[in-house]
């Protein structure tokens, strides 16, 4: 038997069940994690069919999050430690039934697929996608991504903005999914909880921004830029990144009001996108302070 | 034969070896470099042995960096395209006699022990390491780390420093070692090019720093902190940072002139350690500018 003795938690709302067998199909949104094909958070295979598209949180953090997020978890799999340190986010009614599924952790990594050092998972569906309507209704700060394809860079881009008071993260052109488990982690969670939307008018949509009243500030180090210090206002703002190397397209900088660079020392390269992306928020938000 | 015909260039510094055989001990210093024991970048085992320790370039760009520094490759392994691409770094007359181990990608990759993407690499002996007298010598702004034992976050500050006009890193207690591949690698290279020292006295090194005309300012959410933009002044500077997570020592807060705070949106953790130190670079570069 490798499940531990059961604990006892008062005022669950979620639904213990233990799990022995790694293959027990119960468990199945949370098989082989990092498979590149099989693994439930891919929305499309490279094979181009449809994979499960779940919405993966890990690690206690992240998972608190999800439950405080509009992504609902729909099951949880983790040892039982950690139903403890969950013990009072688990007690939201919104999670009346929802299945526990407890195991050891040498369960765990068989179903997974490797050593899983945070212990706990939870899925949930996708919901509907915002628009980008949605998302700048309210907001004040937005950033828009154009090519950004690294998990890691979407997830500390996500980080950053949840940190730095920017209120969307706008989705341009070839950029990867934000709701993969890599950006999800990075992102400390903050995926699931800064509104995002991915534009279905690119790049008509800058103009929609540029409608509803913002500055459009793409940062870019070339030509014809101006200091970033300088160039953000005090209005409704929208920092335009575009993927390390490439940066973004001559075509979308055109439609922009303000070229911006960040002081660089000379013979030195960019900076990694999430770091100048962090860079332009905290200008904002120094100045508005 | 796995390797391809011998391309001519003309006028390399660097005497080109082929090697057939993945076990040849002249790629030694290469060997195996994800092996938590055995990798040719370890100073001290887990066994607490002394390794090998050297410096690992890899790529293209990490490689010129190297040739660039005082980190003198003594060998280079990799395949016959990137002698191409680095032919202009290879004819730097330091190099003269230096082997560079032309091998087959099948090659390398058993030698090495996974695939290697970058095709290339450079191993150097470290020197002798510099004081933290001698990085700060000619130095405007410096960075202090405590703590911080990511070689990713490591390497970040590194690329970041180089960027944002950051003249010297120097590591307090508990960090790990910067010369580890995985940081070098982070860095861009900048790790071998921004001069850095390991502190022997600390935290009485600040007080040296202080004494040479530093103002030394911690950075830090914590109480009594104030705004980033208003601490920073126009002398010499010292960025404090610590591990994300438990920060900087209360000790070494203690002997600071300045803690300092970078605005955050309620209900956010820190920043990544990395990212908030490139704020206090931009802060410091932005105002000079």
């Amino acid at each position: 038997m490798n499940v531990p003795d059961a604990a006892q938690y008062d005022g669950l709302a979620v639904t213990v069940i233990d799990i022995d067998d790694p293959a027990d199909p119960r468990v199945d949104d949370f098989r082989d994690l990092s498979n590149v094909d099989r693994r439930p958070d891919v929305a499309v295979r490279t094979d181009g069919a449809v994979g499960k598209g779940l919405v993966i949180a890990e690690g206690v953090f992240v998972t608190q999050r999800m439950i405080a997020s509009r992504f609902t978890p729909h099951a949880f799999f983790g040892v039982d430690r950690r139903i403890g340190e969950l013990a009072a986010d688990l007690a939201d009614p919104s999670l009346a039934g929802v299945p526990f599924y407890r195991a050891s952790r040498a369960v765990m990594a068989e179903t997974v697929g490797f050593h899983l050092n945070r212990g706990v998972l939870a899925a949930a569906h996708r919901p509907a996608e915002l628009s980008v309507a949605e998302v700048i209704a309210d907001a004040r700060t937005v950033v828009v991504l154009e090519g950004v394809n690294d998990h890691e860079n979407i997830g500390s881009i996500f980080r950053n903005a949840a940190g730095l008071g920017v209120d969307a993260v706008i989705f341009g052109a070839h950029c990867s999914d934000p709701l993969y488990r890599r950006c999800v982690r990075v992102s400390m969670g903050h995926a699931l909880l800064v509104p995002f939307a991915k534009s279905d008018d690119w790049p008509g949509d800058l103009d929609v921004l540029r409608t509803e009243g913002f500055t459009t500030v793409a940062l870019t180090p070339g030509e014809g830029s101006v200091p970033l210090a300088g160039a953000v206002t005090g209005g409704k703002v929208a920092f335009l990144v575009g993927a390390e190397g490439p940066g973004l397209t001559e075509e979308t900088m055109q439609r922009c009001d303000v070229r911006a660079r960040i002081p660089m020392s000379r013979g030195t390269d960019s900076l990694n996108v999430a770091t100048a992306a962090a860079v332009a928020f905290y200008e904002r938000i120094s100045r508005s302070e």
